[in-house]
């Protein structure tokens, strides 16, 4: 009966559903966010949210919020909202959000910014937007390649952090050539960051899953750094790399 | 054609099958290891493999290891692979392999220790095992509500790490208790993993995904440990928290 009541239309369910896929996304320039927690962080980021789908509950526990921000959310059932997301469970909202542009920012030079050189995997993308965002890196640069941020999978596994960085795509050939900064890549083989003892503000580049950086950006790189191994493992994931080496420059620069 | 020549019994497929649940692992005390990586990883471990089921592709490149080690394997089609595990594409083999038994290792005293109390997600645990491997860390041991060591998505995401750890489960507060060992703990809100200049080999213990470590386990640390954040995420995901807090330790023992 429920489901009834709280009736979407047909093209409403379609235009939401199609926002899966990327091809839809880039066509309408709009993504979705799922799940209270992701919701509420896109109601207070500078996204703007153009629909809201919410339940009975999420509505009254954040009805004054939404007044205040002029948002008006269209009332739908749990069952409804599973259908329209990717989350198996989903009791509370649903928002249509639009996509930023993709614009360069602007590079002063006494932040680490990331780069991610074809970085394909959304869960990897999502867990390296919430890395950063802990240690307050605010500057992402992904290759053209790399996972689409609107991903819903990418949206998820940021765990709200994508609110919060700035970031575009772009051949990091040639960005990297406008930045008159110095470029730290990962690569198993270089000096361990364990025996660095400073480093310089600048662009840190984290490669592809299977095939790590490519010639053409290793070409560009400084200095390549390794994360030493002490035992057999042949690699680490890209995300986990990414935090131990954020970590340690985090430590190197404060120190 | 090909299926109905390499035909693998009904009960063989049953068996397997019933493995991905870990209520016939515990019955027969099996488990199963797919994919190249993983499959000749085990293979050259101390793990037991009690059946090789495999393509003709991977039985031909690996025939003269196969026969040095004695061990007789089925050839299969890579579809009957796929429909055996739980890989999206196999086109290599799939052992059936003995669970060891859960005995708790010699602690000296000399090297780090890596405790998990309740990390329930298997993609979380495989991660960690992986991460262990690669600081070195040859002991785990786990709370019995730590995700099974010999699910498939820990056998998968650990790429083959599993062989190279020794690990058992037990009441984590038992076991810290026959162990004169420091314990030190992962919290929100403890010392700066970054301001520590020397640590001493002990356990390290990480918690729960969404509880963090338990009331009754963190009685028994003796130092709480942060990584530092620089940003606004409230937390990491306990594999990335593994990592730094591991890359962190192993700094500072070998500095």
């Amino acid at each position: 009966m429920e489901d009834q009541v709280l009736m979407l239309s047909k093209n409403t369910v379609k235009f939401i559903k199609s926002l899966h896929q990327k091809k839809y996304r880039l066509e309408s320039g709009m993504f979705f966010v799922e799940g209270e927690k992701s919701v509420l962080e896109v109601l207070n980021s500078d996204f703007k949210t153009e629909s809201l789908f919410a339940t009975a509950t999420f509505l009254d526990q954040y009805d004054s919020q939404l007044q205040t921000q002029g948002i008006t959310a269209e009332e739908v059932s749990q069952k409804q909202l599973e259908s329209l997301g990717q989350y198996q469970s989903n009791n509370s909202a649903l928002a249509l959000v639009k996509m930023k542009e993709n614009n360069p920012f602007e590079v002063k030079g006494e932040h680490l910014i990331l780069a991610l050189d074809d970085v394909r995997d959304p869960g990897n993308l999502g867990t390296i937007i919430r890395i950063a965002d802990w240690y307050g890196i605010r500057k992402l640069v992904f290759s053209p390649q790399t996972a689409d941020f609107y991903n819903p999978k990418v949206i998820q596994s940021s765990m709200g952090s994508f609110t919060r960085v700035t970031f575009y795509y772009a051949e990091l050939s040639q960005i990297f050539s406008q930045w008159n900064l110095p470029i730290y890549g990962a690569f198993l083989g270089g000096e361990s960051i364990h025996e660095l003892t400073e480093v310089q503000p600048g662009v840190l580049v984290m490669g592809n899953e299977s095939k790590g950086i490519s010639p053409e950006i290793e070409k560009l790189v400084d200095r390549k750094l390794t994360i030493p191994s002490f035992g057999e493992a042949e690699s680490l994931n890209v995300a986990i790399a990414t935090a131990v080496l954020c970590d340690n420059f985090k430590r190197l620069m404060n120190s």
